[in-house]
């Protein structure tokens, strides 16, 4: 019987974890309680194993923090890499950037739900805010470039612009189930609609109907 | 000289403080450390008084969150007892509805960031979490109506577009700085292009330009 890659790693680990399994069992814990408010003891009790179980899966708890922002922002800047987020019309690479970004956060949501609640206490927490104001700053940079082309309307700040978008989809992490009736391709959909065409009908097609 | 009601209202209390200006930087200090973590031994050091000083204003921590929340949720509230809420077009009645929430937010935004973090742990804050929940679903249900006199679009299932457009406007409680150049109208103006126009040039103004 061929072994999965899955399988394979929990071998090597604690019977019944591996390290990506402990990573998804702590960022929970983090998001309920708090990074700081989270003690080993604490991420222990609620992987029914020892702290020294623990550890020999991660160094330390800073350690499961950084793994998790890592999943989190190596997801975000895949999207920025993507030939479609650089070639093309502005809009066009805007939108495909903010479809990334909502597809980003209903795979990873408790990832992104971490990385958009951390305060910047420690050096990794710093580290994870500064790469995810750059990803913000590119977004930014799309915005504006959209407007210079002519594309996006020019009466609202580019700034107020990508700070009205980021909230926006951001706010999904409060309220999007995954695996529900609302796919993230659908949501992202919604999104675009809303935020690029709006929500009135055309007066065009209201006269029609 | 005729004395302002805010000096009467000192005069009442302690030497600088009157209810009001506890219940600030109470709002403040809760914001910042979460309302379970803050004791009130924390509350006397951020106001610089006593605890037993305190007391003089509220009879307890509780009834310094349940002033604070009924604050933001009497104001949201009141937005939805206007005339113009309820009577007109439901397109009309939802942004006027909006336009006052995003006035509420930045006229009592640390008391609005507070309602937005409740996590419901008491009974005070279930109470107030179900006064918003009747809130978001009165905007919901203005939503529908929109969709049914068909000024709103129909392919966004309108429990969907209501999520969106809360998600969108408290969103602003991360960033937004009162005071500063951008006017809460800017910012309403603002939040209504994006939301029910879209952030598009329609094709007809690009065509011309």
């Amino acid at each position: 019987m061929v072994k999965t890659k899955d399988q394979e790693t929990v071998r090597r680990g604690r019977p019944g974890y591996d390290q990506q399994s402990v990573l998804n069992v702590a960022v929970g814990v983090f998001n309920k309680h708090g990074y700081e408010a989270t003690s080993m003891g604490i991420l222990a009790e609620n992987l029914g194993i020892s702290k020294s179980a623990i550890y020999h899966h991660v160094p330390s708890k800073g350690d499961l923090l950084r793994l998790a922002l890592e999943e989190a922002l190596g997801s975000l800047e895949a999207v920025l890499e993507n030939p479609s987020a650089s070639v093309g019309r502005a809009d066009a690479r805007l939108e495909f950037v903010l479809r990334g970004t909502v597809q980003v956060l209903c795979d990873k949501l408790p990832y992104v739900t971490l990385l958009l609640r951390l305060r910047g206490n420690t050096e990794i927490e710093r580290d994870a805010l500064e790469r995810r104001r750059t990803f913000d700053h590119t977004v930014a940079e799309l915005v504006d470039a959209a407007r210079t082309e002519g594309s996006l309307r020019g009466d609202i700040d580019p700034r107020i612009t990508a700070r009205l978008l980021f909230g926006t989809i951001n706010s999904i992490v409060e309220w999007y189930k995954p695996g529900g009736p609302l796919t993230p391709q659908k949501l992202a959909d919604d999104l675009i609609a809303m935020m690029f065409d709006g929500l009135h009908l055309p007066a065009a097609a209201r006269v029609i109907a």
